[in-house]
């Protein structure tokens, strides 16, 4: 049963559950009691800090557990922000942060004033430390950046960025989620958090490294134990468990590395050779080693990611209808890369070449199936071509289908007018309609279309925003801008082959 | 080895062990994902959700789990209050209250300039709703009480304070940690909170419910998790233990709450039979069935505990020797009852009845132990004598020692003038040293006053406050008050008899 989501939890290591067995026995007492129960369960939890402050490469008396990787980020940036207070309220973060990141940054914007400074990536998902040099003011009292993205596997130049915070006096927060069980953070970074379940570790264990010099001033009610920084009574056989994995992990680390780097390098090579139109995201060389990220035209993410689940594979996605909110993925975003039919694989250590390679023997077949379903145009000699389909199509016309702004307003960006308004100027209307159909419906009809003609299509799907430029950019074609329309937006894409 | 620190924490009971390992099988996935994994542990979680709102008497799409008893009373009062930030910003807790209680109102206040009206307790750490009616204010926005103490194990009238908060409108957060075992918290109450590894479940699992129609606003950054109220990725195995252990431990609660109840009701009768100077707190009746504390005058709490230890039992303290901050239990101080040597004994489940008995055949020779070593006074036909010992003694003068504020200020509260000054005015000096010594030096000398004379107790110690009107108290003698001295407190007592 192949199971590639380790990016969102990773299945427990033997060494976990071997440490929270044992720990169950010795590690139930509260710690800061004096009898022995409570001295056994010190002695774990001291022990248990060494072993994870040594992984993570900071003194133990820096490093904390907290309940939840997320409730690390959130005391991590509360805590930082509030002891540089007097600095300023200014944070600096990437735009493909971890929800985490972001709803901190969100919470410290609604409820004390400050700012939140977004640095933007590159179509890798990569940000560069010249961005977050711009990024710092004067105000900028905390500044993050994750180690690697966990949409997309890029790694992220965290040693570059901290030398720059470091030369700026701003301290450097970085969530190390989805790399810390395959290595030390390099760099001279300020604060870090991790997640135990990421690498293999139970749930119920987050770390938050602080390191000495640091002004941190905790947040919300005080709390005797972890120095203050993370209230609650401490779940030891957890954090017993957390600290065994991680030494265990890495100790695998670098040979698994090298094997599931290979492996992803075949779905990297492979998908694209066979499945149509793929664009495979992220930074091919800089990335985590057990993570790829695909998108696949003209698919939809949760119907691919059902069949999947139907060929007993258990991948995760970041398309839009995936998620609760029915916008794609804000790391999709922020990188302008297709956002439909998206795939994230990310492997467990030990995964079995074999269940790759059935993976990559089933994918085509259930893409294909599903673009049938959905009435996809085949891509043939040059020309986009309609399959027969189950999906009712969009209306089309050779008119603007609105009177209303569409029709009337000029098109923002790129001239549309003399020759190429004569030359053909159709609409396509798939307002009410969800991601992929519009992309979809605009494939449809661009055979249609003379070389130098437009097309607009209305559509009030979030996604259209992302993955109508984005089919542009696959197909060569020129993404002329979009407009406000009467209930949505109008995207308009002119032919240039 | 008998482990009496139920109150702290409880032994994993068998029913947690056995679901926990259970569940790390088939609940390490995200229960958000839609595949396979995702979908079981949904169905884990899901179920664990129903059962635990079942043992606390309410709909399951009210209750959430946190990663902590002091999780959920943070999120609990910061919710409750923010929710009804229109109508006031105070908030009534009873002065008994957990220390996350406590805590929580000290943030509010603090950070939101919000006002907190403390409920006083009766001598048995007991609270009325008369006090409540008279503490809730038009701007009241919520009110806390626990069920039962954690202390003394007095059970408060959570029932009657819901009636009042109901009429008047104010929602009521119950703190049920150290009860929800037991069995559900009657009366009409709006917010629970609980702690799973209070029960014998394992660590990381709070309870949080939120009565519909209740007004809440979750703090912090938002996370779509637990409806909002617990961010972080949930633990999924400890969750599914709770609730297991949970519906187990209710199975035993009634024949397990009669058998102990009769042996606490041993160690509430014999201990003061059994060790000279003993005052028995909280409610006699009114109380969890596992839970006594008792006090031991002249006696060093940590060196009680310390002894204790090596004979093998496990118990706590409120003695403020016994505390970081070198202050008796805020429980304690507000009861108005003797703090040193102050010892709570709370029973697991299954606790032998030879384990009590044992307890009660060494606790006597480990009490006179302690108080050899500190020179302790011997009650000996209505006069204190000194016995032999190792302490030095405080400096006692027949003159006050200081001629600041201590021998020319008037005593605050009683008469102490004319034929009382020239019976005998007696000053022990015990600045510098701590709980019990300032007790144990007032005792040595009170033989030496004559009724009517006044003994003048100089200390900084904090105890003192709380331990020497006590001594008053349990002596038959009369405490006429305290002053401020040189570099501590003056506190003066009369001998009556």
């Amino acid at each position: 049963m192949p199971y590639f989501d380790a990016a969102s939890s990773a299945p427990l290591h033997p060494v976990a559950r071997q440490a929270l067995q044992a720990a169950l026995a010795d590690g139930w007492a509260d710690p800061a009691r004096l009898y022995r129960e409570g001295r056994a369960a010190r002695l774990l939890l001291d022990s248990a800090r060494e072993a994870a402050a040594d992984a993570v490469g900071c003194r133990p008396d820096e490093l904390v557990f907290t309940p939840s990787g997320t409730h690390a980020v959130h005391a991590g940036v509360a805590g930082a922000l509030a002891g540089r207070r007097r600095v300023g309220s200014r944070l600096a973060v990437s735009a493909v942060e971890h929800s985490s990141v972001l709803h901190a940054a969100a919470a410290h914007e609604a409820a004390t004033g400050g700012a939140v400074t977004e640095v933007p990536v590159d179509r890798f998902g990569r940000v560069s430390s010249d961005g977050y040099d711009e990024a710092l003011r004067p105000d900028t009292a905390l500044a993050c950046l994750q180690s690697a993205n966990h949409e997309v596997g890029t790694e992220q130049p965290v040693a570059l960025v901290a030398e720059v915070c470091r030369s700026r006096g701003v301290p450097l927060l970085v969530d190390a989620a989805q790399s810390l069980g395959w290595g030390p953070v390099e760099g001279a970074w300020s604060l870090l958090t991790a997640s135990a379940h990421k690498w293999g570790g139970p749930a119920g264990v987050g770390l938050l490294a602080v390191r000495k010099g640091v002004r941190f001033a905790p947040q919300g009610p005080a709390d005797e134990r972890e120095s203050g920084r993370a209230p609650g009574f401490q779940n030891l056989p957890a954090v017993v468990a957390a600290a065994a994995s991680l030494r265990a992990v890495r100790a695998e680390a670098a040979a698994e590395s090298v094997r599931l780097r290979a492996l992803v390098d075949r779905i990297r090579t492979r998908v694209p050779e066979l499945v149509p139109d793929v664009e495979v995201v992220g930074d091919p060389e800089r990335r985590l080693p057990h993570l790829v990220t695909f998108s696949c035209l003209y698919v939809d993410g949760e119907a691919l990611l059902h069949e999947l689940d139907r060929a007993d594979f258990s991948v995760s996605s970041g398309s839009s209808c995936t998620s609760s909110t029915l916008t794609p993925s804000h790391v999709l975003r922020a990188m302008g890369v297709l956002s439909e039919g998206n795939v994230r694989v990310s492997l467990p250590l030990g995964t079995p070449e074999a269940e790759v390679d059935r993976f990559l023997e089933v994918l085509p077949g259930l893409v294909s199936g599903v673009r049938e379903r959905f009435g996809v145009p085949v891509a043939a000699a040059g020309r986009e071509q309609a399959a027969s389909g189950s999906v009712p199509a969009a209306a089309v016309s050779a008119e603007p289908v609105s009177s209303g702004p569409v029709s009337s307003g000029p098109v923002p960006s790129g001239p549309d007018g003399g020759e190429g308004e004569r030359r053909g100027k159709l609409v396509v209307d798939a307002l009410g309609r969800r991601c992929p159909i519009p992309v979809i419906e605009l494939a449809k009809v661009f055979g249609d279309v003379p070389v130098g003609g437009t097309v607009t299509v209305l559509a009030d799907d979030e996604a259209a925003r992302l993955d109508i430029p984005a089919w542009c950019e696959m197909r060569g074609q020129e993404y002329v801008g979009e407009r406000p329309a009467d209930h949505g937006v109008a995207y308009v894409v002119r032919r240039v082959s």
